[in-house]
């Protein structure tokens, strides 16, 4: 799968919160592979771990190499985030915009996404080594982002692309015209049944309900419950009918009381 | 505009690093109101402030009240962020997917984005008040989402349906085919003046030189720099064949060498 073929790439991070976190965001978007840019650490291992969460599994595995060359010897396309735009910077794409090419070209080669040091981003010798340059959406009023964020933000649009996620909505299809228009009609019999309205209004406060219960989505199950309430109704006023013969006291219930 | 309409509710934080990375977040795509759900603070303000770096003003600005309820009164939808899929909770739509929704409601109404605790989530009373729910697409390896990740996903999906970034690519636009072709001659004069290729091979070399630079994109500012690549070889060429008067000699050069 293309998504294991993308390494994440940090150059000398700062901090072992945002490496955590970087971790986590990495496993939560289906990613695995951390490479740490760095002569020697100068995180904290334990904030690392605590950030990392369930994802420590990332960090244990994660490869340290003393320099970005390295980290991406192997790498076909090698994307470097940026915040800042200057020279040779502006032919930039954002994170959207890459990322189906990015999982294309991680079929057949490894492909590294690059990030820069939490005060300093990359220097213009670590960009040149980089392929493509990945922008991510911000306001103007706040350009940069906390890195482990700007990680996310990357592998979100990476998982999102790569198509994997099944939104649970598929589970519960819109429920049919026909089964709407039976439950629409039990509903028009019990509120005649119950009092709520006269036949001649019944048209008019049909239009009512219909535009109040289709004005979202209805599944299957939201119209057996529909369905069921408006049942239950009709017993009751079925067994009312029974128990106190005056039907036309209903008649002079304020609907809106 | 709509971003200034949504609010980002916040149930009972526990950790002022996630407060103020949810700050950090916000202002980087442009939201500005936060609110936080809470009898008392249980939350590190130090690591707040520290994490919301340039976006204390987002933390200082926030509101603090005691129930959900009070949160999101004047609301008018209010989504629900849940990791738990269950009973009410398969009715969730992506954050993509929900996005221009809440942007178009939002031009009204003030609309809330609201977030759970990071051990427990939103209670079934909490997700009562949801018109809708948000689900944040993740891994089955690792479905729960750090609090300011979360967030983060929620914010950037608003940020770029309101369509406010401009990517800088709008600055440079691909150079017309004019502009190519005129690079794409001065190339093959220059191959030949170099002695790079001969010129019943110029056409064949040339149709590989346009897939190589062809298969980015060529701005402008690039084809200017190919073209004042190429005439400068030619003037070495030039200056060459002045000064050692047997150009014969460079046709013997390996052009792989």
């Amino acid at each position: 799968m293309s998504l294991e073929n993308i390494r994440i790439v940090l150059t000398q991070p700062l901090y072992g919160g945002n490496i955590g976190s970087v971790c986590r965001a990495m496993k939560n978007m289906g990613l695995s592979r951390l490479v740490i840019v760095e002569d020697e650490p100068r995180w904290d291992a334990r904030e690392a771990r605590t950030m990392a969460y369930r994802a420590v599994d990332v960090l244990d595995a994660a490869t340290v190499v003393p320099t970005l060359a390295e980290a991406v010897a192997e790498c076909g396309l090698v994307a470097g985030t940026t915040a800042r735009v200057g020279l040779y910077r502006d032919h930039s794409r954002t994170a959207r915009e890459w990322a189906p090419h990015l999982l294309r070209s991680a079929e057949h080669t490894p492909v590294a996404l690059v990030f820069g040091r939490e005060d300093k981003g990359l220097t213009n010798e670590e960009l040149a080594l980089c392929t493509q340059i990945i922008q991510i959406p911000s306001s103007a009023a706040y350009t940069s982002l906390n890195l482990a964020q700007a990680v996310m933000v990357c592998c979100y649009e990476l998982f999102v692309a790569a198509g994997v996620f099944a939104g649970s909505e598929e589970k519960y299809p819109e429920a049919s015209s026909e089964q709407r228009e039976r439950m629409f009609a039990i509903w028009e019999q019990t509120l005649l049944d119950i009092g709520f309205m006269e036949a001649e209004k019944a048209q008019h406060m049909m239009l009512g309900l219909r535009r109040i219960l289709s004005r979202g989505q209805l599944t299957d199950a939201d119209v057996r419950i529909l369905m069921g309430i408006a049942r239950q109704a009709q017993w009751c006023a079925g067994e009312l009918a029974k128990h106190r013969p005056r039907p036309e006291a209903l008649d002079n219930q304020d609907p809106s009381g």
